[in-house]
């Protein structure tokens, strides 16, 4: 069986849908995308990056906070964001920030590698759990050894459990060829407690590992025995 | 295999997601699902038949202008909807009109046979094609010989193409029943034209009929005399 969503094959325990509840839930969801118009917007959102003069991002209060809870604090609150109908966002460029707001909109949005770290940042501090979610599959699709360092630094400082775990697992499968590298060194000297933690995890896979292997001369040990014993 | 959405079972033709494709349709569903607050409204909705004091049904005019054409060129034009930042609903309750508002923000609700007809009546005139849809596939499939006449008649007023036929064929169907009826004497005096067409589809209905069945005597007939042929 063929899933006409991701292409892939499946069978039987792994069956979504039919073609016509998928064809139903297509629909909905393109009703219930709102394009990201200028027209009645009563809220800008400005980058605090943008290096032109400030451009606005126009948005609606009524969408923002229904898809960010902190949004919704800052807008029901009658705090000054509210009042002034305009939100700084601080460390971002202008193009990240509209690619931002648009995905609260659409929930569509075309990821590259820098484009997944700096929506991963905002969706983190504004709460936007749906696109975190959808960063974090990048960002996991995406490791190799060349970024594992630098992708776990980065995951560890957003809280990005998901991205954490898979960098870690690629980290202590190739200890010996990334010990040598120069991000080894810097991460060492930066930030001594994420290395003692990629030591730890390796110390816990290599004892797991002994106590795997030792289970299994046991168990041969015991069927040595047993089948001298039915002799 | 067995759909997890309306639990019907269908085979690899009929194939639509597989679960995981399905979960993640159903996040983006629940994320781009608005709730419908009364917070940061910038427009008021009024159902003229609003027995008690004028209730407002509050909305926002860019999730209005993205869900209905009609509702769009409203607003984005200047009329007197816009500029007084209320617009009057005619000939529905003020129960309609919320639950027809709410639709547009959430693409749910839960029908009866009345509120189907209601909501199919403005959805046809703000051309909110997802809910007449809806509405529609609601009257299909809850016709019936007693209300064949009824959901014919009403279908036919407010343009309902897939009611009208499924509706044409359970009153062609059964035919000798339905003409005994008030109903069909009522329709008779008030919409002669629509009477036409049902005996028009009967007679079509009749006639070909009557061609397969002689095509069938043809048929017969050439099978015996190749049959006799061959002796």
């Amino acid at each position: 069986m063929r899933c006409i969503s991701c292409e892939g094959r499946y069978n039987g325990d792994d069956a979504g849908t039919c073609k016509q509840c998928h064809e139903d839930h297509k629909a909905k969801l393109a009703f219930l995308t709102t394009t990201h118009p200028s027209s009645f917007s009563d809220i800008f959102l400005f980058a605090s990056d943008d290096k032109e003069a400030a451009r606005p991002v126009p948005a609606h209060k009524a969408v923002l906070v229904s898809r960010s809870p902190v949004l919704r604090a800052m807008l029901e609150n009658e705090m000054e964001e509210s009042r002034s109908g305009t939100i700084k966002i601080g460390e971002v460029s202008y193009g990240a920030l509209y690619t931002f707001v648009n995905y609260l909109y659409t929930a569509e949005v075309c990821l590259d590698k820098q484009l997944a770290c700096d929506l991963l940042v905002m969706a983190e501090i504004y709460q936007v759990q749906h696109l975190k979610n959808y960063c974090q599959k990048y960002l996991v699709s995406n490791l190799n050894l060349d970024n594992s360092l630098l992708t776990y630094t980065f995951a560890h400082q957003h809280n990005a459990k998901p991205v954490i775990h898979a960098a870690l697992t690629l980290i202590i499968d190739n200890m010996d060829k990334l010990t040598a590298r120069e991000e080894y060194a810097e991460l060492k000297e930066k930030d001594p407690q994420l290395v003692f933690e990629i030591y730890e995890a390796y110390l816990s896979k290599q004892v797991n590992k002994a106590v795997a292997e030792k289970g299994f001369a046991v168990a041969d040990e015991l069927a040595v025995t047993l089948f001298f014993k039915d002799k």
